[in-house]
């Protein structure tokens, strides 16, 4: 039985993950690379995933209180100079718009001399320093706080090598931007997108992650404190999914957000910053798909049901068409995992084999092939793209029409939690919490060289206890992992009692910290 | 009984409509200017009228059995010059990227000029060029035709006059892009997505416009037709609020969009695309305000039913709240309009009477005040902001509290209708159709100082025939017009069986047109 991709994603060639991931991309009809260097277009199919995750995030960030609002795509050069240490972890990678004019000169377009901006302008690469000017307007006393807002938005920050979905200089995402009276609240508010995140991951891409703190290395230039969640792919590397930010006053002094107080002082707020973006979509990839393409949690398919009539030109393929008609009718009338069924009837011209392999690649949750027979016995063949494969037989099902339309929303909640368990497992069998030295890490970890850098051999992470070190202390740990193309991903909210000694310093631990190769 | 707004529209001082626009965009809280020159800011209830419009279009756009997807948001340099007569057309106004870094050079920031890009990119001022480009690749078959996609997305113009809304360097848009084996099927798609805006306009806007063919002149560069959808504002002026061009070929051999038909020919596809933007809420803005402030449509009012709670910070609150949360939840559970109500209890922390003049300046359709004595007696006090006045009297009626809650989905229906048929009378009333020669077409506008331009001193618009004429002779029609400060709009769908002479050039007139000032 033939294989849906060319390529498979654990061969134990070192080469083939990120291969396997680029070819699901292409036959999934996801993405694809543009004649813009490091910019991609996402295609109808991978545009409909990033469709729902927006529809069903954005319900979580309104519930939140979080209102959406729209800010300009340019900053100017000036607010960049504010915050120091935010300019320093951006400024190697900004598009810079210096001209607002095109001319012919000799015949050939170029930007126009005449034409200069007397500040250039940067294509935002996230949005603080704008929404901060606006803030320091909109906020005026303790009643205007706290100030929640988000933004849906694309952002550019320049890449030399990129990835589709995963790196690329132009990016979906979305921002969201908070302030406050006190640390506390900004904190909490840190810390409730931070579990929005997690729940979001774990209940809607069915992908299991780790939520903890960043150390201080890997910070947002100019937090206070960075949170994230962590998910691990197939390949054993950690995916950064998104990451939420205490920003201290620090953003609010340099822009001078201040509110009058209760007792009518004049203070600092305590502002936050979150955010997701198209990158999740590459950790659906690299968390559920399989040999045979994509396989898509129900949540996010754009399609969860697709309907492939075999049709044979004879006059029997009318009573198909009516039957397939009226079955995607009554299922979309159900609904399931809180909304309408989404299913669909593929009647492109093109044979009925070609289809169902295109709707396997793409990953539709439920793939159903209906015959002249199904349509005479009143019956419905379908196949659980989850379980697509016994061996290498593929499995199909049938059940009666009504109990197929009765059973769908159960069926689709089944396939939501099934791709969540096989992922919960993967996560929970690869994390080692046994190593308690650096050497032991390294070497269960091993040498890689730069030519092994796309794989990290499936070994997962570590989790490990560590003393928390700061300063040139932390930069010594940083530089040891990075030689062997490790990094620390985040200290785990939950953690246990207790711990033994750091694995770096031998002082004692004071946290667990995961230990990973990564995205 | 103060006015909510510091302006009013119609003083017949000419100033000031555009400064109770101004007004209204900034005491409706809808968005204001930011400090990159020519950009806005859109306010969160402002936004949540784009979400709104974005939400009803793009059920309809997928109804069209359009995909949409994502395109990169720079366009490199050389894709502008493929398609001579569309450069031309936006040459004179986009944004450059040169740069794609920057450094510290004397202690100031600037762009690095060792990271000059080879070749400058554009910003989009739209993407005809880089979709027909992923077109190319896309269309090999008569079997992958027609190609439907749509765009939601930022765009950029610069602009030197800018105003809110209305014109702006950046600007959020839709734009729909086909491709099709013949020019019947690219006309008809052009023609099915115009009547998409007019039914769109009317039925979600309230906005009544008149959908036609622009003028040779007014086309879109490098398109064969142009059709637009014309809306008439309070002033007279003429708002065009979307437009759909019929491309023909010329895109399609610029980027060698070509499919293999039946027969096995290599042909060129005809292509359409279409677009709509934020401007079309500078368009509700100047069909539905009055001198309160923004009156919007319930099917795009953020919050369609608003509550303010009369708190005298007595016990008696925790009754009246209880009483107003109760209310909010009963009315969300029903249906209006096609869709859950949309309610809300206002608990911000406020004067009653302020909230109240701010949800009437902000336009919520209808707002209900709750004190104690509605409390007890199981009632509820409410206003329909689209007649709020009764000369200088604020009118407010009330209902029993479970007879308000059935009633609601018809309330906000008729208001839906209501806001239409005063639009639509306007309209109506302000369209001459009886001027037979220019010199009463330039006698009945009258001159215009430049002074005056701001104001059309509420003529309306004059539907004549004309002769249609082309080149040197429409040119100087066009430059005729200009001296008055008129423009052609469009020549109307919807014809007469038989015209008069050209009131332009005294040719026999082959259909009519329309002539108004215009945004």
């Amino acid at each position: 039985m033939q294989r849906a991709l060319s390529v498979s994603r654990m061969t134990g060639n070192k080469s083939t993950f990120p291969d396997w991931y680029q070819a699901i991309v292409r036959e999934a009809d996801m993405a694809e690379s543009s004649p813009v260097r490091g910019s991609m277009i996402i295609k109808p199919w991978g545009y409909g995933v990033w469709e729902r995750i927006q529809q069903t995030m954005d319900r979580r960030i309104k519930e939140m209180g979080v209102d959406n609002a729209y800010f300009p795509l340019f900053i100017p050069l000036g607010f960049f100079a504010k915050e120091a240490e935010h300019v320093d972890g951006f400024a190697k990678e900004m598009a810079v718009v210096t001209h607002h004019r095109l001319k012919s000169i000799d015949g050939k377009l170029q930007p126009d001399p005449d034409a200069k901006l007397e500040e250039p302008l940067i294509v935002r690469p996230t949005s603080e320093t704008i929404i901060g000017d606006a803030f320091s307007r909109w906020v005026k006393s303790y009643r205007d706080l706290p100030l929640k807002i988000n933004q849906w938005a694309n952002v550019v920050r320049w890449e030399m090598r990129t990835r589709l979905f995963l790196r690329t200089s132009e990016f979906l995402w979305q921002e969201g931007h908070t302030a406050h009276a006190t640390r506390e609240d900004a904190l909490a508010s840190t810390l409730l997108a931070l579990e929005m995140y997690r729940e979001f991951s774990e209940n809607v891409l069915a992908m299991p992650v780790v939520a903890g703190e960043k150390p201080e290395n890997e910070r947002f230039p100019g937090a206070d404190a960075t949170y994230s969640i962590e998910a691990m792919m197939q390949d054993g590397k950690a995916l950064q999914a998104g990451t939420s930010h205490y920003l201290g006053t620090s953003f609010s002094r340099a822009q001078n957000i201040r509110y009058q107080s209760d007792s009518g002082e004049m203070e600092f707020c305590h502002t936050s910053s979150w955010g997701t973006s198209t990158r999740m979509i590459g950790g659906v990839i690299m968390t559920h798909g399989d040999d045979d393409g994509l396989r898509l949690p129900p949540a996010i398919a754009p399609r969860q049901i697709v309907i492939v009539p075999m049709l044979r030109g004879k006059e029997e393929d009318a009573q198909v068409l009516a039957y397939a008609e009226g079955l995607v009718k009554d299922l979309n009338a159900q609904v399931a995992l809180g909304e309408p069924i989404r299913a669909l009837l593929d009647v492109k011209d093109q044979k009925s084999s070609d289809k169902r392999w295109n709707w396997v690649r793409r990953g539709a949750p439920v793939i159903v092939e209906l015959g002249p027979r199904d349509a005479a016995g009143g019956q419905v063949s379908f196949m659980r793209r989850d379980r697509l494969r016994d061996g290498d037989k593929v499995k199909s099902q049938a059940l009666a029409r009504d109990e197929f339309v009765a059973e769908a929303p159960a069926l689709l909640a089944e396939i939501q939690q099934s791709l969540f368990d096989e992922a919960k497992a993967r996560l929970d069998a690869n994390i080692r919490s046994d190593l308690t030295s650096f050497e032991q890490v390294a070497e269960y970890f091993g040498q890689l060289s730069d030519e092994d850098e796309e794989t990290s051999a499936f070994k997962g992470w570590v989790r490990a206890p560590w003393s928390r070190p700061t300063g040139a202390e932390l930069d010594k740990v940083v530089e040891r992992l990075k030689a062997l193309k490790l990094t620390l991903r985040n200290a785990p909210s939950q953690q246990p009692a207790s711990f033994g000694p750091c694995v770096f310093t031998g002082a004692p631990g004071v946290e667990e910290i995961l230990i990973g190769r990564s995205y």
